[in-house]
């Protein structure tokens, strides 16, 4: 079989404990790979090092950016690199116009730079199949943390989940899988429906309170502040609270404090706990587009 | 409901964090207890605490040793305790014959001396209830280390559990019902029918060098040198390896070692990951067998 990405070349630059993961698959697709900002070693064929970024793009048909992008000032996340890289114009000038520039998620610069040198910017994490693939590394990694902090066994758990997006129903679905008695909070019918067709409890959101009080943990992924002042006045100090939903999540965590709860705000955890998956998770549809592109080319 | 054990006065010598929370259980089921050797506060009604034995044993129906027992010097396991406590056939004369002495595990001296007083010996790690019970928390542990290790996630890794006895059929359900490919090693060919009936994978010990050379994660609960140095020869250097099996567990840890491989021995899990859930497997049969007591009395 022909290597996916024969004649491919890509750059990476630099990026997290994800990116020589990365790497990794794009070489086993066929692809070259330009690195910059990342400690990855030459000996492996088809990776070469670049130590400046207008060298490491010259002929590469893509480039993948950190996940965080650029900064405002147009500094590369690169937290394994010791030295900084700065992306400006002139630079993104030396890419041909539709070439590839994957991220995670872009900021207002990295949009209006790649816009403006009519590059072709793919924001991964908007990808429903990376954010539904995430999913399992979340929710394994803040089961891994409760795992950690009660003092008893998910089995046989009182556990709650609130919102059924895709990080909630992948949640409920573990937590279940391992016994806990699961139940969901969410607003909307089909959600609700959803929930009980999976064979756990729906609780609609304006009826939280009374599961609330009872539960053991308690897991938010809505990113709005449900778990106000009001509320956590109902939780038992003995519950643990998780809080997955997107900086700065949906828990009032002064209040918490306040009335002596333990919450802990946990984001980002596919690239911390199970950086090897996470990084496939990424390099699938990156391979996508660019299998695409050298079938249309 | 008149409470199980109105009447019943049972003394709690030292232990482990799970003996505050047998504590509250024999307390709830309407017992009176009397503490030593461990960190409660005697405000809790019905607890009463001592700083020495003797006291501690006067009208008690029943006595709760730590897990460990005694060691052969008489030497009470008080891990909670800067005290140091010791049991003598003198002490344990002031018991009326056959009062209950429960334990985890007895060894010779405590066999001994309770025969020789005429005192009924209950060891509780070898009831099947206890042990059946206690392989959730133990599954539970195992796989949390498992997460903390490994760079991918349990979901869609390659697992081998060694043995189907109580805690391997526990770990091998926990594990497949996370997502990942479970295979289960045994020898019985009873054993492997139940694997298939559950819908994991049945290897036959004798052919079990592929699988776990395949392997992204192996757990042995066999208590015997199962992974030898010519098997671990087989297993790649990716793989990481967790004996649960009794010390010292059936893997050859200097063989790992000299091979480059990771490997974990993990045991006594209960009482460290789970002690809330693991005090109430304990609190179980010991109020059962109180009751009993009680109600032939």
């Amino acid at each position: 079989m022909q290597p996916k990405l024969k004649g491919v070349t890509v750059a990476v630059i630099g990026g997290d404990a994800r990116f020589p993961v990365l790497i990794d698959e794009l070489i086993a697709s066929g692809a070259r790979v330009n690195v910059v900002g990342l400690p990855v070693t030459s000996s492996v064929k088809g990776v070469t090092l670049y130590n400046n970024l207008e060298g490491c793009l010259v002929g590469v048909q893509a480039v993948i950016l950190p996940i965080l992008g650029i900064d405002e000032k147009g500094l590369l996340h690169c937290v394994l690199s010791e030295q900084t890289y700065h992306m400006t114009e002139q630079i993104m000038a030396l890419l041909p116009g539709r070439t590839f520039i994957f991220t995670g998620l872009a900021g207002p610069l990295l949009k209006q730079m790649t816009s403006r040198m009519n590059l072709r910017l793919i924001e991964l994490m908007k990808l429903d199949e990376v954010a539904i693939l995430n999913a399992i590394p979340s929710a394994e990694g803040v089961v891994q943390m409760a795992m950690e902090l009660l003092p008893i066994t998910i089995h046989g758990s009182l556990a709650v989940v609130l919102g059924f997006g895709r990080t909630g129903m992948t949640l409920a679905r573990l937590l279940s899988a391992m016994g806990a008695n699961t139940r969901v909070v969410a607003r909307k019918p089909a959600a609700l429906a959803r929930v009980a067709e999976m064979n756990l409890i729906p609780v609609d959101i304006n009826n939280m309170l009374e599961c609330l009080a009872e539960a053991d943990v308690i897991f938010n992924t809505i990113p709005a502040l449900v778990l106000t002042e009001e509320v956590l006045g109902m939780v038992s100090p003995d519950t643990i609270i998780f809080d997955l939903a997107s900086d700065p999540g949906g828990t009032d965590f002064q209040a918490a404090e306040r009335l002596g709860l333990k919450a802990v705000l946990a984001p980002s955890l596919p690239g911390r706990v199970a950086p090897k998956t996470a990084g496939r998770i990424l390099a699938q549809p990156i391979i996508r587009f660019l299998e695409k592109k050298t079938a249309n080319s």
